[in-house]
């Protein structure tokens, strides 16, 4: 048995240089990889997982018209034309009452129901015919000097070593992957919120046509879905619950009796396709750019689930930053890249507000006493009845201009 | 020397019975009296604190149209006309940059600054003309029989005891006096702030032609004023600071050094009408109403001073009021009566909330951390971009519909 070492590399003198090798193969990574092969610029994606998981994985599901815009240029949209659902309008409810949120009216914009897992299937679907190289299953993936003029990112794949040189490394790997590591230390800001969402996924018809964030007494309710036959819904637990406390049939139970008094029809049962109890978490790490090094998406930052900006921030970022490396890239213009990182920011630091904004308005805070829950009511009552705070609402929720 | 028991009493018997007695000769009382003797009907004003005291305490300074349009229906606005100040904007600043809501622009209406000092004045000095008594320097004010139909107010004034019994009564005295204590146990909301304004009036011209509300690095900062000649600012302080921990030299050395980058002028000094150190708190009792006794104004909530809505609540309290009482005395309809709790309080719980978050917006908080920081920098940055938010807080800020 040979040792690592003596493996047989992939070395980039196996090929011309790479301009960009992008390290990940999500939403971030994808769009980006698409956005820069539209240019005819040369780029690899490095992904650590395998493809079956990562076109399985369950994640977002409402698109802005930012992010759907870039589909659309792309010409990466016929599945999303077909089987997007385009939503008009969304509400805010408590207990017994609902606030429509007329996106349209108010905006003359609108959102897209439909799924990462199926923009992650299109995107990487057309890869090949785009010429976009993704390697799935890389191990070990490491990144090197990015102070200098080539920096490089490293792995290995079935034992094998590899080793691609390139212009610029693209951080799109996530919350936990490799790159903002690579950065050090940067300012750093955080919030950690004291529940967490319990989801469930079920190919069931949704109970209403637009999506209900509900502030109840028990909590905090969402009801989502994924297609007219496929539903999500979330309810606000303690960071203490765990799935075996929560049965599918306890689920539908409480959904039933937090979605009956207001929705179009009853909440309809049918086998979890994924139940999951993920913790909300805001987090912004400042240091988008070091030396060839850039991150995009969630490898710089987080944003709890509340308004679905994850996604959409992610698309944002790598609009942004294609833009800037097909500048320095194809015209040696640095001023992109030179200016990403507070670009990108202004943007993140608001779609932060807004998911903390409603995250505070809808839930239910153990910390919180009574005069902080009747701010939340006034707060409703407030935007039911004012147009100015609903058109503020939903000029965030359809996505403040690129 | 005789008991008191034996004094010569003041008695309903000496005189037809009083329709309304209003305990508090502040501006809730005072307008609740003007509005009533408007319509014919008797009332009486019946004050612990001296004449002198009652004219000269220092309050708030900010008029909503709301407020304005009482005293101009009263026809009691000579003194406002010639002399309050019509603000067309008002200012939300950090250290180094100004947000202008403009008011006018934004909602077609403003505000008018006219010290609540010169509103009392007024209502006073008009009172005698409009046949309005005020009993001043009434010692153990005390309510008897609200359950009952005939409710009575009795007091002492100079050793000798009064009492007289009345239809309605109304306690528009202030967060201390007896009024609330008669109704007995009810919801109650409240939150603490974990700082004090301290605040400086001075016969200086004011720095700026506009309020500037001030989040800067070391915390909340208020340049405002009551008339071209007399400033008013205040300086969030730890509420462990004493007035002997600010002589003079060092608050305007700090107004200096917050709105120097802010303002028209430089920070005018002068000798200190009045420094004082007061805490902030957010305050509702909701039972505004047991049988006959209604409270109005302070007696039933008290807001945190940030956007000045103090005042113009109790303004609008005693309007709703006015209204029920001149419906059950003149036509027998008790409908208002009935519904006065449920009309202020929809109000109230509206300005709560937005004297909470501007509070919030605008203060440093010790418990927050850097993440919430920029929470705030972020809202600010966002209210600078969107004229959905800037109409939201000036609709606010000039008052919300009656």
């Amino acid at each position: 048995m040979r040792r690592p070492s003596e493996s047989p590399a992939r070395v980039d003198n196996d090929r011309r240089l790479t301009p960009v090798v992008i390290i990940g193969s999500g939403p971030a990574g994808l769009l980006l990889g698409h956005l820069l092969r539209a240019q005819g610029i040369e780029c690899l994606i490095i992904e650590r997982q395998t493809r079956d998981y990562v076109q399985n994985r369950i994640r977002a599901g409402v698109l802005e018209t930012t992010t759907t815009d870039l589909l659309h240029r792309l010409g990466l949209d016929a599945r999303l034309n077909a089987e997007g659902m385009v939503e008009h309008g969304f509400n805010l409810a408590t207990d017994d009452r609902m606030i429509r949120i007329d996106l349209a009216a108010l905006t003359g914009r609108n959102v897209t129901v439909y799924g990462q897992t199926e923009v992650t299937r299109d995107l990487i679907a057309a890869a090949p015919e785009r010429g976009l190289e993704i390697v799935f299953e890389a191990r070990n993936v490491a990144i090197h000097d990015i102070d200098g003029d080539t920096p490089s990112v490293s792995w290995t794949q079935d034992g094998v070593s590899h080793h691609v040189h390139c212009a610029f490394v693209a951080g799109c790997d996530g919350f936990h992957g490799p790159a903002r590591a690579a950065i050090g230390e940067g300012p750093t800001f955080e919030r950690a919120y004291p529940f967490g969402w319990l989801g469930i996924l079920a190919d069931v018809p949704p109970c209403h046509p637009e999506l209900i964030y509900a502030n109840t007494q028990d909590g905090f309710a969402l009801a989502s879905m994924r297609s007219p036959v496929r539903s999500r819904y979330y309810i606000q637990v303690p960071l203490t619950d765990r799935l075996e406390d929560w049965p599918e049939a306890r689920v539908w139970d409480e959904l039933d009796r937090r979605f009956a008094p207001l929705a179009d029809h009853a909440v309809t049962r049918g086998p979890a396709l994924q139940l999951s109890i993920a913790p909300l978490r805001s987090y912004v790490f400042e240091t988008m750019r070091r030396g060839r090094l850039f991150l995009a998406g969630d490898a710089a930052h987080i944003v709890p689930p509340t308004g679905a900006k994850g996604l959409n921030l992610a698309a944002s970022d790598v609009s942004y930053l294609a833009d800037a490396l097909i500048a320095a890239i194809s015209r040696g213009d640095t001023v992109g890249i030179d200016g990403y990182q507070a670009r990108a920011l202004t943007r993140i630091w608001k779609a932060e507000r807004f998911s903390w904004y409603l995250t505070k308005l809808m839930h239910r805070f153990p910390e919180d006493g009574a005069f902080e829950h009747r701010m939340q009511v006034a707060e409703l009552d407030y935007v039911a009845e004012s147009g100015a705070m609903q058109t503020a609402i939903a000029e965030n929720y359809v996505g403040l201009p690129l």
